[in-house]
């Protein structure tokens, strides 16, 4: 059964941890992890889909940012929006190794954004942009750019009894517009980096507040406890920002990004977490090993 | 199949309509709603155990805070403690009518008593309690005060593809701890006030900060919306504080405590919510005359 769950993935040393681990799990003995405790929680950019050039994400913060721009253009002299224009290369090589600081300027900047939107109107937005935005190189919709053996591993967690929760950085509400339809996640599983809403007059309108702090580092432990009530007996990740997810988890896999063929070949901000892996025995995917396939639809490099 | 369900519930108004609102949003027509967006949510305290004489949590709390003044005799003099030894009426009143103003100043309390408090550590407290406490004048444990017609309730919503979720005032993180065993709910299913958990060395430890506000008043919506994605389909209360949640739903479901021989009867901190269900068209349920069987395990009042 569960080697034809896991359809994409090579019969190699991840694989076979992988199973190992989720029939000691399973089976009575001392490794047994009681149904109630078995909460898996992945990080979502770069371990679910693809990051590269950026996370999704920025993508749809920056066009909107660029609209804003165009409405009002003694911005451009502003902050985060002089940086884009400006290219700023420190700025992108920030957002790229998923710097704190300069996440923590952006999530300001789109808090302030959004701020007052109801939940419907950042829904249809973020739909608006999934059905037309691309990624530049390889030129399909991001939602095209999920990782086919990353869904079948949650076949395997899900047969098995494990409730599956995406702790990302990323916008929470930004990912529970696309959970359903690209995880088959509730948007009640998916944790992430959230502003708070106040209900008046029977609507709930966004506000500029972040709520509980950033979804990276010790931030996403500390959010996966406050939405579970446990932490991850399987963890899934592929950063530095993931370490503290990973340490918290029983069984800790990290995705390397190794397959300049087929996705794209980089380390940056994941070297910390190479490292980690190597000393703890965590469990590295190699996407040019042990995936047959890398996206969930077929794509054309 | 519902009959035999909400076995419970004489076959009175209460039950008519719980009845044909379910079946409307799970058939096909103008009310069906996708089984993705059929979220429940109840409040706990008075909605799914007894609330008399006081929410079960604060019997927990004080007991906790009678053990502090008795190892440190100067904290007698401070409140909330010296409000509690002088059985201050204002403030009993307070509780008993969750204000806003006293509610806020105990949870201030309850984060400074278990501020570095590990999951673990508050787990075991709050399991010592439940083997031990007693509800006053029924003599029984108050785990064994939970309400046999709302437990069915549950059966029908989770029959018909509802996923149900606690929200309340009280303690997010004490109810979780017997979410599973009292109501078959898994911890993340559970919203309530709560505080924030920082990630230090590979441990969480509780911190002074209340996350995200109180779940009272339009407290609820926020939180419900902040865990799930969405707002309630069904809700279900049983007080003034839960006005905002109630009217956040499509179907919203009154709990009256009407029932001096089998539980309690009291409308205090419940009249505004009773005239707004009169006024919206709100099921009433009159625990007298709805329901057959008031507790889940047989007491003799």
């Amino acid at each position: 059964m569960t080697d034809e769950v896991l359809a994409s993935w090579n019969d190699g040393p991840a694989k076979q941890a992988i199973v190992a681990f989720v029939e000691a799990v399973t089976t009575a003995g001392s490794a047994f992890v009681a149904p109630a405790d078995r909460i898996a929680a992945f990080d979502n950019d770069g371990t679910l889909w693809v990051e590269q050039p950026a996370p999704p994400q920025f993508d749809f913060i920056f066009g909107t940012w660029a609209k804003e721009v165009e409405a009002d253009p003694s911005l451009a002299t502003k902050q985060p929006y002089k940086a884009l224009i400006d290219k700023d290369p420190e700025f992108f090589e920030g957002i790229a190794t998923q710097d704190p600081t300069v996440v923590a300027t952006l999530e300001e900047a789109i808090a302030r954004s959004w701020k007052g939107t109801t939940p419907d109107e950042f829904d249809a937005e973020v739909r608006e942009w999934a059905a037309t935005a691309k990624q530049p190189s390889l030129k399909v919709g991001y939602t095209d750019l999920v990782y086919q053996p990353m869904l079948e591993l949650f076949d395997l967690l899900r047969a098995n009894e494990f409730r599956i929760f995406v702790c990302s950085g990323g916008g929470r509400d930004f990912m529970r517009v696309i959970a359903e339809d690209l995880w088959g996640i509730y948007k009640e599983d998916v944790i992430g980096s959230a502003a708070g809403y106040r209900y008046t007059d029977g609507k709930l309108l966004r506000t500029a507040e972040i709520l509980g702090g950033l979804a990276l580092g010790p931030g996403k432990p500390e959010h996966i406890f406050a939405q579970t009530g446990r932490l991850p007996v399987f963890a899934g990740g592929n950063a530095d920002v993931d370490i503290e997810m990973l340490e918290s988890a029983r069984f800790a896999l990290l995705v390397n990004h190794d397959d300049a063929d087929r996705e794209f070949a980089y380390t940056k901000a994941a070297e910390r977490s190479l490292t980690e892996a190597r000393e703890r025995g965590w469990t590295v995917v190699s996407m040019k090993n042990d995936w047959k396939t890398v996206f969930a639809k077929e794509i054309t490099p």
